[in-house]
C-alpha cells in the first residue's frame, strides 16, 4: 500500500461500496461536486448528531434554519459582495480559468499566496513564467472574481439573489429572534447545519474543496463586558497543540503543548469563549476518532484571516497524503456582523445591559466544514487487514450497527436468521441482513461498511437459542442468547457495555 | 377563536416561540423563503427521522445525498427544461408577475386551470377581464416562465447549472451505482432527503407554497415482469378514502372507504408498490398526529399529471382555512426516467434477468414535502385552552422532551432543579431548563412547546428526593423518586410507558 495515494484507494472502496463518488458521472462528472451514498449518507448524518451532541443540546443553544438563496442586500451588508472574490487567470488559448494564488503554489514553496494579494500574485506569475497546466497556453492577468453562485429570484421584475457561500449571515440576520427566544439574557447562541456553495474557480482535492458542501456553524454572542465563559471549567484541562500568529510569524517549528487554560491565561486565546470552544473542539475531533497527535491549532496570520475577524484559531487534522487539512475555524469576529447589517438594514441589532445601558453583542464562532470531518473521519479509521479493508468507525457513527447472516444458506438458518433481523429492527437497531457469498465474504462486507457487530446463526442457534457476535476490531468472538441480543446491542450502541460483556467468549 | 385565520393565529405564536417566520425580516422580507427557529428545526428534523423509519430503516432501502446545483445536461435530459414552466402575466403598469392560473381561480370558481392550457389561460383571463391584484393595471398576454433558478458554475468558460426542483433526478442519474449497491438485484429503492428550490412567480399562503423547501422522496426501481411487492401484506388492510380518476371526472362527491387490498385488486391503484407505499403513507400521517377523517388520496387527471407519469395519487390533508392540501404524492413513473437519461447520456440504464434478457426498470415515487408536512403536524396538534396554546405534539417529534423548573427561585430549589436537569441531560434527553416567571408562566411556555412532560422540583424534592411530573395532555400529575426518572422518562419517550405509569396519582 503506497501511502502516496491513500485518498485514491479509499475513493476507490467509498465508490464501490456506498460512502461517496463523483457527481453526474453518467453526464461526464463536474469537479466540485460529490455525491453521497448509502453508508456515506448515514456517516455524515451520525457525524452531524455528534456535533449537535458536543455544541447544542447540553448547553441548551438554539438552532434554526435559514434559506439558502440570499437576496443581494444581506451580502452587501455582510460584506461578501466586496470581498468574496478569487483571482483567476484564465487561458488565452484554451478558455479555461484557474485560481491564480493555487498555480503559483504549485510551481513554487510559497504556502498562503493569497494572502499576499493582487501585485504579488501578477508578478509572482511572470516572474514563474506560470503557463496554463492543462494545455500550456498563455495565461491573462489574473482578475478578481466573485466566488457566490448568482441567481435571479421572481419573473420578470425580479431580484438578484446569491446562494449564501456560510451560513452564518443566517444567524445574524435573525440574530433579533434569537435574543427574543433567549429571552433578552446574553450570551445565548444560535447554531446551524446547512448546505452552501461556493462557486470555487478551479476546485481540487475531491473532498476537501467542494463548490457544494455542509457547514456545521455556531455564533455565540456575548457582552464584552461581561466576557466570562461559565464552562470554561469543563475543558480548561485539555491540551492542545498550538501555533500562535506570533509563532508563525518568527517561523517556530514546534507548537506549544498548553492547556486551554493557561492557553487564554496567557492571551494566546482572545477570548473565554474561543477557548472553550476550542477545547470542546478537541474533544469532538477525539470523539471522530481522530488521534491527538493528529490535531493542531493554528492561528491565522493578519493578512490572511477573513474581513470580519480579530483572531481566528483552524483546527488542523493531518491527512496522510495532503498534509494539514483545516476543518474547523473558531472566530472571534467582534462585533462586526451585527453593526454590519444594522447599518444595512437600519434595525436595531443591541442588546440591553440590566443597567439600562445598549451595546452591540460579540461574536465567537466555530465553523465546521461537515464534508472534510466526513473524509477526515474515514480516512482515520481506515486499516488494511491481510486482503480486508476496515473502517474502524466509532461505534455510534457506524452507518450500519449489525450486520445478520446465516452461516449456510440451507436447514431452516436463512429464515432464523431473517426472525432475529427483524427482531433487531424492531429494538430501533440498523441491522443488515446479508445471505450473499460464502460466510466470509460477508464478513468482509461488514467490515468494509464499518459495521461493529456481526452476528451468526448457526445450527447452534437452532438447538439452543444461542447466537455469535463478532467483533469488527479484535476479530473476536462471543456466545449469546438470543433473548438477550436486542437489549445487549441497545447497551452497547450507547457506549455502556464492551464487547467482550455481550456473551461468553468463544476460541477463535 | 375565528377558525378563518386559524393560519394566522399559528404563524404569530410560531414567530413568538421560535418555531418559524418569513425570512430576511430586517431586509422588509421576500416571499416564498420561510426561516425555522429553534423549536422548528427540532420539529422537522423528528418528522424527517419519522419518514426514514416508515421508509426507510426497516425496508432496507438505501439513502443517498446529491448536489441541489445541476448542470443543464441532466434537465435537458429529464424533461424539465421543456416543461418545468408555468404561465406568468406581467402588469404594465406595476410590473409586477404573477402565476396566470392562480389569478384566474381567485376571480373563479374553477380549479385546477394549470391543467386546462395556454389558450384556455389566455382567453379565460380576457373573459373575466382579470387586471393586476396589486394596482389593478393591465395585464400583458400571459408567457411560459421557467421556474428553475439559473445559475452559471465556473468562472470564464464556466457552464449553466439549475438548482433541482426536486430530488429525483439525484435518484436516476445515481441508479447504477444503486443497482450495483443492491447488488443487481431488483427490487431496490433510493431516497433521499435534500433541499429544492422552485422560482415560484408569485408565491403565497405562507408555509404551502415555498421558493426554497425540502422534499423527502424514494424512487422503488422494480421488474415490470415481477411487479409483486412484498411487503404489501404488512398494509393490506389500511382503510383509506380514495378519489380515483373516473370518480374525480364523473364528478363522484364522496370518496371511496377501501382498503389497499381492495383498490389494488380492483385496478384503482395500478402497481402494488403504489399500495404498499400509499398504506404506509397512510401509517406515516397518523403517525404525525393526524386524523384518518382529514386524510384523503386523490388522482391526477390526466391533463394535470406530470410529463413522467402514468398514475399518480395525492395524500391530502385538510386544514382548517385552506382545505385539502397536498403533502405527498405517490407517482407511477413507469420507466419514462431511466430511459431518458439513457437516451441523455449515452450510458446504460437497464437490468439483467436471470434469464439473462435486459430491461428497463420501472418506477413508482412517494415523494413528500416536508414543510407541508410540518405546517400541518404543527396545525392539527394545536388547541386552545382557556388562555393556554397548546400544541399535543406526538411525544417523539416534540422539539424538547422535558421542562424542568424549581417551585420558586429560593432555598436551594434551583439548585437542585439544575441537578435534576444535568441528570436529564446525562441521560441523552432533550430537557430544558427553566426560572424564569412564576410557576404558572414556566407550564404555560411548557405547553405552547408542546413539551410532553413538565418535572418541578419543590420543597418535597429537598426532603424525600421526590419531584411532581404533568403530563401536557391531560394536566395531571404523578410524583416519582428522582433516582428512577432518567429511566422512567426514557421509556416513556420509546412509547414505552404511558404518562400514568411514571409515579403516583397526584389530586389536582
Amino acid at each position: 500500500m503506497a501511502p502516496e495515494n491513500l485518498y485514491d484507494q479509499i475513493t476507490a472502496i467509498a465508490k464501490r461500496r456506498g460512502y461517496y463518488w463523483p457527481s453526474f458521472e453518467i453526464y461526464g462528472g463536474l469537479s466540485g461536486f460529490v455525491t453521497y451514498g448509502d453508508l456515506g449518507t448515514k456517516l455524515k448524518r451520525n457525524i452531524e448528531e455528534s456535533w449537535r451532541e458536543h455544541f447544542t443540546r447540553r448547553q441548551g443553544f438554539l438552532e434554526i434554519e435559514a434559506p439558502l438563496i440570499n437576496p443581494e442586500i444581506v451580502f452587501k451588508a455582510s460584506g461578501h459582495l466586496e470581498n468574496f472574490k478569487e483571482y483567476s487567470a484564465e487561458c488565452t488559448k484554451c478558455g479555461r480559468s484557474f485560481r491564480a494564488d493555487h498555480l503559483i503554489e504549485d510551481k513554487t514553496d510559497l504556502e498562503n499566496v493569497e494572502a499576499m494579494g493582487g501585485e504579488a500574485i501578477r508578478n509572482l506569475l511572470k516572474e514563474h513564467k506560470i503557463k496554463c497546466p492543462r494545455c500550456g497556453g498563455q495565461l491573462q492577468e489574473p482578475v478578481l472574481f466573485l466566488t457566490m453562485f448568482k441567481t435571479e429570484i421572481g419573473a420578470t421584475g425580479g431580484e438578484t439573489g446569491y446562494a449564501r457561500p456560510e451560513t452564518a449571515q443566517g444567524m445574524f440576520t435573525n440574530y433579533k429572534r434569537g435574543y427574543l427566544h433567549a429571552r433578552e439574557k446574553l450570551p445565548f447562541a444560535i447554531a446551524q447545519k446547512g448546505k452552501v456553495l461556493r462557486n470555487e474557480i478551479s476546485p481540487r482535492r475531491g473532498m476537501t474543496r467542494l463548490r457544494e458542501f455542509t457547514i456545521l456553524e455556531l455564533e455565540l454572542f456575548f457582552d464584552p463586558q461581561n466576557p466570562k465563559c461559565p464552562w470554561l471549567n469543563e475543558v480548561k484541562n485539555e491540551k492542545i497543540k498550538l501555533y500562535t500568529e506570533k509563532m508563525l510569524e518568527t517561523g517556530t517549528a514546534e507548537p506549544l503543548d498548553i492547556t486551554i487554560e493557561e492557553a487564554v491565561k496567557q492571551g494566546h486565546i482572545l477570548t473565554e469563549w474561543q477557548g472553550y470552544f476550542m477545547g470542546v473542539s478537541q474533544q469532538f475531533i477525539d470523539h471522530l476518532g481522530i488521534p491527538k497527535d493528529r490535531q493542531r491549532f493554528r492561528a491565522h496570520l493578519t493578512e490572511e484571516r477573513a474581513h470580519y475577524s480579530d483572531q481566528t484559531y483552524d483546527h488542523e487534522v493531518k491527512l496522510t497524503d495532503w498534509g494539514w487539512l483545516e476543518v474547523s475555524g473558531c472566530a472571534y469576529r467582534t462585533d462586526f456582523d451585527l453593526k454590519s447589517h444594522q447599518e444595512g438594514s437600519g434595525k436595531d441589532m443591541t442588546a440591553l445591559r440590566e443597567d439600562g445601558t445598549r451595546y452591540t453583542p460579540h461574536v465567537v464562532e466555530p465553523s465546521y466544514g461537515l464534508d472534510r470531518l466526513f473524509y477526515v473521519t474515514l480516512e482515520n479509521s481506515y486499516k488494511r487487514n491481510g486482503k480486508r479493508n476496515i473502517f474502524h468507525l466509532p461505534r455510534d457513527l457506524a452507518p450500519i450497527q449489525i450486520s445478520v447472516f446465516p452461516l449456510v444458506n440451507r436447514d431452516y438458518l436463512p429464515e432464523k436468521a431473517k426472525e432475529i433481523h427483524k427482531q433487531l429492527l424492531d429494538a430501533g437497531l440498523y441491522a443488515f441482513y446479508d445471505q450473499g457469498g460464502s460466510v466470509g465474504r460477508r464478513y468482509a462486507r461488514s467490515d468494509e461498511a464499518g459495521t461493529p457487530i456481526a452476528v451468526t446463526i448457526d445450527y447452534e442457534t437452532i438447538e439452543e437459542n444461542t447466537v455469535t457476535l463478532r467483533d469488527r476490531d479484535s476479530w473476536t468472538q462471543v456466545r449469546t442468547k438470543v433473548k438477550d441480543l436486542p437489549e445487549l446491542l441497545q447497551k452497547y450502541f450507547k457506549y455502556k457495555a464492551e464487547f467482550p460483556e455481550l456473551g461468553t467468549p468463544l476460541e477463535n
